[in-house]
Parts: C-alpha cells; sequence; structure tokens
C-alpha cells in the first residue's frame, strides 16, 4: 500500500481511535507523534473568540521543537472558559505522559460542538490508547485522518515528493474540512508532516505562503471558526542540506507546500458540506490585489450565484451583482465576465454566447469565473462550492 | 373597501397593467401619479452597477416636483448599455406624454430580468392603456402593488394615519420583495406617498432616516441589486401647516414614517425567497454604532445560523461564531447572549437553559436574538429569515 498519509515522510507515527465523544462511536481522537522532536509552525484563527486549544496551541507553538499533536473531533471545547482551558492543558500533560516528553512540545486541536465541556476521562483513556497504537504505517495515518473528521464524509490527505539538492523530501497533510470556512483561515484543522531540514523562522514562513494561497482562499459559508488551526511539523530526516536562507531550495520547498496545501484546499471545496462541485473566482484588472480579493470573494459567497452553480445556470447577472456590490473601484463600461473560456460579458455589455455549453461548463466538478474590472493590474482569486439543498438540511435537521 | 393602498393619501392616482414583458402574462406595468406635482426624495442602491432606470432617475429626482412614477417589473433594465438608457427615457417620454407633463418630472424603475433588452414597443403601448385606467381607487392602488411584483408570493402594502397640529394625514406604502426576480436579481422597490405638506429637504431627511433604520436593515442574501430604489412623494393635499424644520411635527412625520417602512421591511423578511420566518439581531455594548450594525449583519447574514433558525435549534454557538468572526472589537468574557428573553450565554459562558422553551421562541413567525459585547454603549439591529431548502430550490432550479 502506497503510503499517502501523513506518516509517508520519516519520523512520523499516527494513530486514530474511538474514545466515545462522538455519540456515533466513530473516531474521534488523533495523535501524530514525532519521536525526534520537530521543528513547528502553526497558523491559527483570527475570530476574537478562540477554542481552548487554539489558546494553549498559541503558547506552546513558542516551543523550540514540537514531539506530539494530540486533536479530538465532536467537541470543539470553545466557549468552555477556565475548565474549557483546564481539559485542554490536560489533553497535553497526558499525551506527554504517554510519549515521555514536555507538556509544552505538545500541541492540540479540537473540533465539533461549541460550548460543551470536553468529556475529559474518555479523552484522557482515549490518548493512552491511541498511543499504544502508535505507528507509522500508512493504516495509522488514515486513522488519524479519520478521527479529524465531523461532517466530512471521507478523509482528505495529499503527499509530495520532491529533491532538494539531490536528496529526497516528503511533504504530506491532512484536512478537515466542511463547515464554518472562510478565507483567513479556511482551514478549520490542517495538520502537515515533513521531513525536510529546515529552520523554524523559514518553515514560519513557508507555511504563511501556503496556507495564504491555498486554504486563506476557500470559502464556504463566510466564517471563520473559533478553532481553526494549521500545523506543520518538519523533523528533518531526509537529510537534506538545511534550508537556512531564501534561496532555490527554499523556494522549491515552498512551492511544493502550496501545491499540497491547494490539493487540500480543492478536496475540502469538494467535500464541503452539501457540496457537489467547486469554482475557483479570478478577478483581474483591479486597482489594488486586495479589491481583487474582495470582488473574488463576493462572488464566491454570493448565496444567489452559489445556487446557480448547483443548477448548472450560466447566470452573469449574479456575479455582476455580486461585484458592484463589493464596494471596489471599477469601470462599468469595461467589466467583462467569463464562465470557463466562454465570454458571457464584456465592456459593460452581455455577449451572445452559447447557454448549453456554458451550463455544460459548470457542470463540472470544477470550473472557473474570470471577471475583469478594467481600472489596474491587480488580481486575486478565491475558491467556492454550490449551496445545494443538502446543506440546508444537513445545518437545519442537525439538533444541537 | 378600506384603502391601504398608495392610493389612501389625497392627491394620487394609480393604475397597474399586464403589457407582456412576463411571460405568465401578469401584471407587469404600474404607473403612479400626482396631478398637482409634489415633492419627491429618493435613496437608490449603491451597487456600482446601476440599472438604467437608476440612471435616468438619478437625474430626475433633482427636478422641483414630481408628477408621476413608471415601474415596470419582469425586466430589469440593467447591463444594457446606452439602448437601455434610451428605453428608460422613453418610458420616461411616453409617460409625460400621456398626462401632459415634462419628461423630467417623472421617475422611472425597473425590476426583473438583466441583461435583456426591455420590449419597449409594449411597454410603451402598456403605458397608454395604464393612463386610460388611473384611479385614486384602494382597487387601482392594488392593481400597481400587484405589477411591480416579481417572485414576490403577495403584494406588500402599508397606510399610517397620523394627525399634525390636528389635520389628518396619511402616509402610504408598497414594495417588492427581497426576493430575487426571475431570479436574476433581488430588486427591491419602495413607493411612498402621503399628501403631508413637508419641503423637500426634510422629505429626503426623513426618508434616509426611515430607510436607514427598515429597508435597509433587512439582509436576505447579503447583497444589493443594480436596480434598489425607494420613492417618496409628497402632494401636500392634507392641508398641515408646512413642516419647514425639524419640529416636533417633522419628528411625528419621521416616526410615522419609519412604523411604516419598518412594517413594509417585516413583510418583505417573512415573504423573502423561500422563508418560513424572520428575525431580529441587535448588537448592544458595542465600542461604535458601526461595529454594532456589522456584528448584527454578520450574525443575520450567516448560512449556517440561518439554517438553525429554519430548524427552530437554539445553536448560540453558530451566533458567537459569527459575532468573532466580524472583525469588531468585544470583550470575549463580558459576551452574552439572548434568545428571545432567554440568556443562552452569559459573560463569555453557556448557561443551563430550557432549550425546549428556546426552540419554541425560535418556531415563531419573528423572533430576537440580542448579543452583547461588553466593551462600550452602542447599539444597532438587523433583519434576516431564515434560510430553507425552499430557497435553494427557487434558485437553483431556475434557469435563465
Amino acid at each position: 500500500m502506497k503510503n499517502n498519509t501523513i506518516t509517508a515522510p520519516k519520523g512520523f507515527l499516527a494513530a486514530g481511535v474511538a474514545c466515545g465523544i462522538k455519540k456515533s462511536g466513530k473516531a474521534d481522537l488523533g495523535l501524530l507523534v514525532c519521536p525526534t522532536g520537530a521543528k513547528a509552525a502553526a497558523v491559527f484563527t483570527t475570530n476574537k473568540i478562540v477554542s481552548a486549544a487554539v489558546e494553549i496551541s498559541r503558547k506552546h507553538i513558542k516551543s523550540r521543537s514540537i514531539s506530539a499533536v494530540v486533536v479530538n473531533s465532536g467537541n470543539a471545547n470553545a466557549c468552555t472558559g477556565q475548565t474549557g482551558i483546564k481539559n485542554a492543558i490536560r489533553m497535553c500533560n497526558e499525551t506527554a505522559k504517554q510519549i515521555e516528553i514536555d507538556p509544552h512540545n505538545v500541541l492540540v486541536a479540537s473540533t465539533g460542538i461549541i460550548g460543551e465541556q470536553l468529556p475529559i476521562n474518555r479523552i484522557t483513556e482515549g490518548i493512552s490508547k491511541a498511543a499504544v497504537k502508535l505507528s507509522a504505517s500508512a493504516s495509522a495515518g488514515l486513522d488519524f485522518a479519520k478521527a479529524i473528521m465531523t461532517t466530512d464524509t471521507k478523509p482528505k490527505q495529499a503527499v509530495r515528493q520532491l529533491e532538494i539538492s539531490g536528496t529526497k523530501v516528503a511533504i504530506a497533510g491532512v484536512v478537515k474540512g466542511a463547515g464554518m470556512i472562510a478565507p483567513n483561515m479556511a482551514t478549520t484543522l490542517c495538520f502537515i508532516t515533513t521531513d525536510a531540514a529546515i529552520n523554524k523562522p523559514l518553515l514560519a514562513r513557508a507555511l504563511k505562503t501556503a496556507i495564504g494561497n491555498s486554504l486563506n482562499k476557500l470559502t464556504v459559508d463566510g466564517h471563520q471558526s473559533t478553532n481553526d488551526t494549521a500545523i506543520i511539523l518538519a523533523c528533518g530526516l531526509a537529510g537534506n542540506r538545511p534550508i537556512t536562507s531564501q534561496c532555490p531550495r527554499y523556494k522549491k520547498f515552498t512551492r511544493a507546500l502550496l501545491d499540497l496545501c491547494d490539493d487540500l484546499t480543492r478536496q475540502m471545496a469538494l467535500n464541503a458540506e452539501g457540496a457537489t462541485r467547486m469554482f475557483k473566482v479570478i478577478a483581474k484588472g483591479a486597482a489594488t490585489q486586495a479589491d481583487a480579493a474582495r470582488v473574488s470573494r463576493a462572488v464566491a459567497d454570493y448565496p444567489l450565484f452559489k445556487c446557480a452553480v448547483h443548477g448548472c445556470d450560466p447566470n452573469w447577472g449574479r456575479i455582476i451583482c455580486a461585484v458592484g456590490s463589493a464596494g471596489v473601484k471599477l469601470n462599468p463600461s469595461k467589466l467583462s465576465c467569463k464562465l470557463g473560456n466562454i465570454t458571457v460579458f464584456k465592456n459593460g455589455k452581455p455577449t451572445k454566447f452559447d447557454r448549453k455549453k456554458a451550463s455544460k461548463i459548470m457542470s463540472g466538478s470544477k470550473h472557473t469565473i474570470t471577471v475583469e474590472l478594467g481600472v489596474g493590474g491587480c488580481s486575486d482569486f478565491c475558491y467556492g462550492c454550490d449551496l445545494s439543498t443538502k446543506y440546508v438540511k444537513i445545518n437545519a435537521e442537525y439538533h444541537t
């Protein structure tokens, strides 16, 4: 079995178990361990309300080395006050005890329902159960991927292999998706492992660049959660000449990391709650990159356009409405729009186009919308997915 | 028959006819006439892309007196270039010809599908047909209300009677819904008539205040259309002492106007596409009013919360997530939230509350969510409605 999980890079062990947080009895506790210790970097939610796990991990990420990440699904441990903080610390402590390290070298992440206390005894039992199962096998990596899922219908993983100065290096990632996803950060939870040797500041820089152009470009429902966390661990066991400057090797590593994150982002979009397809909105000709980002996101977030995508309806009016509504500088007489390679609106006027062909483009699993604002040279993009009746059913019929 | 239409105030005639814009054969052209001429004020969309009708009406509203408003539904006359502008002018010209006034004293509004040229010959025929039917009767007012409908399932009208210094004054309004037309655009049109005597600057100020606290506080899909227009005509025939300063009479008039607009807004929320119920989000304790407005709108726009409202699920976690995500100043340890009169979250912590009772509150046709940010003395609100599978069906299954 080819290993396409987070245990693919050298030096990582993983496990996933069911400890009874989820009523369904499905896996809900994951453990990722790097016995040699790893350089680590992370990106967290910018929501003003953050989970206890985010509070603790923000502190622990400052440690010189990280040896383990413990994650639970089924409960977000958010809005849980001091008890929540204590429970997040207990998760780190129990993990540290099991693998005989310092608790400050453990990161913690939670995802699930907000406002309920963790069943902490079940979780600590789960951690000891997971510690026994730790393995570098592909199936252990898959167990971890399944343990972090919430309304995801399948695990989302990716691996990239690259050569750095003749040395083979691997990067692997796993992500959970579904709802409450918006730019900054669209991650919910993302864990990346690599055996590359790279120093901590450059690892942090590479992660920020990669996430900024992938997970942060996806919107599912326009809001970021209280728990969003992306973590990368680099153990250095590949034995490449360490990356210590922004040299070509750094750039190659960052490109591969971005490619991996983009892959995970697209998997998330396609597996978003109720989604049947995804799309990419590219805004060009903007006065500033911020304007381009705002316009592309306005289109990707617009419920009417998301419904049109669900119905494969080349309803460019909804795109133009969202563009005009975004509050950015544009030239109405130079405004143009393409669906795939079909120009549907040019220089402020509708074109005569083949609606059937446009509808067919939209019926694919992924299509691109390009909007030209006609006022400058800046561009940016955003990923989105369709809005289906299933999304509403999942989120209306689910009861807390 | 009690007149609760825009012909209720003295001095207004109305008509509504079917001229063949809508394939359904339903009424699609409305005419509102004030033979004595009226002081007029208007509020238009802030979308950067505006319909031809908005462009023309923005010019004509500068006239000292307005004698007629001509409105079509079924076609937005937006993104239609110079031909669209010519057609909007022709609508004014034909109306002016029929009632023997100057075209600059006519306002025009359109709502419906974007990007298609108006069937202008049918429309000019419709205008002459409507001119013959003009009447001050309640049924003529109702005909007008029906002629501006798109996906609205019922006409939305309201009347307020008040006394200004012992003189009876009437204000009446009609609105078309926040649901999408032949669903290319969310086009809101609102027409208000009054027989009050009031000068133009104060009429404009009163309208801005009233709309700012009613129609502008409703979000259905978070975007403004290219066509949004609210117009008020004041003919002065009530014979009250003219309102020429911000005196108590002005305040009384503005209060009644706001009350009328609030009524129309709530009718719109309940008649939004697929909506089964509405809600009001009040944000308190904000550092600035803009922050309060932003937070309340963030909650009202959040698809996950809109789904929870549809399912009558007291899922306050989604409210808190939206609040934290709005990017405004708040104190997490003082953050509180109420559903109706039930406190579900207090000083940063969940409360134990009766979920059945909370769910029952949410199952009503209207409920209020109150969020306390704990950092200041400013407050604001936003209206919203639930997100249903019907909304998705209406907007995904419709094909342009």
